[in-house]
């Protein structure tokens, strides 16, 4: 059996749903260790869990061996960011873990193992796409919110750092305790506190919220036209296609055909 | 009487406006009745209840057996899923409550009595259909939603299980945790509590609130931009079909008699 | 001076610009009243805010007369609406005040002269109008969330009426504890006290806050469709007319003209 | 060298990519030294961070001269708000700061000149422009808004002042309090309180939420359909032109010439 065999049985492989269902359910299994390792558990499971999580290692690693031996072109499989994250999370995860420190990165990539789950079926991998492709165009909303916060954190921290260093302290701190004002948490607690103080502070934080909030409307709204635009071009270029109506310029075609018969006539 | 006499009197009833306004009068009564019980009455106004509650059974067995003496095809009757439930109700009602275990029960079906208002008033009946419709398109998105979450509450529960064991003992209870900070519900003394151990954890809560509420935002863009293009598929058809006007087919169609008559001419 | 020309100058007041801007302001003194009043202000102040108080009624009763007179159907003039809240509001207002009992309802009455500010400026009063053409569009998707509301707040007294009598006592505090919960407002705090007793009622809260918030959306959603549907529509219709562009029904007639100048040729 | 040669350096250098970049540069620089004096640093490093401020001042000042000298009409240069902002900033930085109260000042004059960072930016500054653009639109709701809030203050400070003077003593704190309410924040203790006295005191609470819940609903639809509209009414225009298609106009034009033809060939 040569070489090419070996890569069509792989692509053969590969292409199987029942294959790929396999993948799925050892990813619902490697999910599913990763919660049962939260509770406090006798220790036969344990060295159960321990088995089964070197089998789901196993598995993956020949997955992914199969994948990079379907590939006909081997370059062009790290050129994929999915082939990438996966392999990295299979190497990591190959690595035996003696030491504490090793032992919790090694729990971390057991744990990143459920986001494979995206990368195998192909519908959550296109929702991720066009949810990144959503982010750039708030770009500049976010640049334009984060000066806002930043003003607004600078401007805090100067007046109130004295009255409540826990939450003013410094801007860090400061942009913190913004963001839980933004988010309506316990934030007139925190203005009460300053009003003793600044009686006047409450005009720092009404502010804030109607600017914040305003940009945030700005930013949805922004996603919904461009997103409802998106589908609108689609839609109309699917439709002039699909439903083979006459067109403006088949119909002009046809005109034109009359007056050449009308001329003919003429001569 | 014969039985297509009884079963054309039963349509006419069933049919019958004012006998509809009687069904969902009961059903109002039902309701009150179950929401009088919950307030601390006197002995004499409870055996009226129970009295009431018995006239409420006896006329919902009697309408339910209308509606089905009214079905031509008496299979048809319970491929209907409205029909199943409310004779599924009407059925457990009329079971004797003796002993308390089975009296919760019964109780608990009496209150989804209520639930006939939407399957009598075929408005609810209607809206309730059509937000059951928009819940698969939602599949994938919660599907990613519940790996953003499933993830963090792996490492929540394995970094913060010693911090806080009531809020991240393990994996399900750090599951209802992470969905009270979706809430913002006294998410920052949560998270205030971890950052005394790790001082870096506002990192955990910030990416976790961006991330789902970036997916929300898109589900609800999701299902907008559905609703509406439903919406403009209809509207549109209905235009073209309703105001009669000329379309481009029949213009088509006008200037290909014009060249057949100037083609007689030629001839 | 007769009547005619009594009515022809009250009509002219009526309609002339400063004498509504003097209204504005006189109901803008009248809102600046009732603020004044809720501080504690030495009794020099007191006397001239009830002096000013008078001449705003006095003011008001004058207006309201000059646009009585100024109709000419005095019908008419209480069809209304808004003239007929005019009316009650000033006359409510004339009414002296001694015994306390009276005296509450006199300041409720002033309270709610500010919003004479709705009924004076059409820009309001147009908003007011389309904010409550809304409202019936809603209407069945209100019953909908009022069912689901009921059923879980009969669950709730149900079941967690001795856990905390204060929350879940009977049907209507379990209501008003079940908005609280769709606010948000401190609801881990009510699940985490029935879950001590129930360890299973978290399933009860978070079932409840999708299905409201589900329904919620779809309300939203459906608001914004049926505006965005009215606004095209219009804009459709408007861009039909104003920019006189040739319809396909102008086409048409022209091809059949056409096909008239041909049959005439071949006869 | 003479003024013309200076000026045509000066725009050349105003519109040179590297130098917009150090000018962003430096506004960052400054940004970051806002943020360093918000902690508390040994005194080296304050010598550092006053002499980098002076420096940035420097920097401003001769960026704003630049941008001066380039205008050709330097009438126009104090036409356009962002340059009369710049130098605004720029000059109030000059002022040496001795006494504490100015020095207060100039700390805040500091930290607005990370807004400098929006009238550099020229993404940025149209974002803000649409923002603004927005506002007027949302006038009338507002104000309807507001009308709301007061009345409800009125009648709460009128109620309520008695039960908790701290939340509702005057109109102006019971605003405060009612903003709040409307973002949810602890609302049930606000309204638990006045329970007590009044015990249907709930649907003051309830009707406000619900008055401001839709007037903000309606607002934000505003916002939504205008934006929508203000980008079909663009897409449309822009289509029309770009892609070339025969319209109607050209089609009955066609039609017309056929005529003349036909006509022609009468006679």
């Amino acid at each position: 059996m040569n070489i090419k065999q070996i890569q069509s049985a792989s692509l053969r492989l590969r292409n199987n749903k029942v294959f790929e269902l396999f993948v799925v359910s050892i990813i619902i299994l490697s999910a599913v260790l990763i919660g049962a390792k939260t509770y406090s558990i006798p220790a036969t499971f344990i060295s159960l869990i321990k088995w089964l999580d070197f089998l789901v290692t196993i598995i993956f690693l020949f997955e992914i061996s199969i994948r990079f031996i379907a590939e006909e072109n081997k370059k062009r499989f790290f050129h994929n960011g999915w082939n990438v994250f996966d392999t990295l999370i299979v190497v990591v995860s190959l690595i035996p873990i003696q030491d504490s420190e090793m032992a919790l990165i090694g729990r971390l990539v057991r744990i990143f193992r459920v986001l494979r789950m995206i990368s195998i079926i192909p519908e959550l991998r296109m929702l991720l796409t066009s949810l990144l492709r959503a982010l750039p165009q708030l770009g500049y909303v976010l640049l334009l919110m984060f000066i806002i916060f930043y003003i607004y954190a600078a401007v805090g921290s100067t007046f109130f750092a004295k009255v409540n260093p826990v939450l003013w302290g410094d801007i860090a701190i400061s942009l913190l305790t913004l963001f839980r004002v933004m988010t309506f948490e316990d934030w007139t607690d925190v203005m009460y506190e300053t009003m003793e103080v600044y009686p006047l502070s409450w005009i720092f934080y009404l502010t804030f919220i109607f600017l914040t909030a305003f940009a945030f409307l700005n930013m949805v709204i922004g996603i919904v036209v461009n997103v409802l635009e998106d589908e609108h071009a689609k839609e109309r270029e699917a439709q002039d296609k699909a439903d083979g109506k006459i067109t403006m310029d088949e119909l002009a075609a046809e005109i034109r055909e009359l007056k050449i018969l009308l001329s003919e006539k003429k001569n």
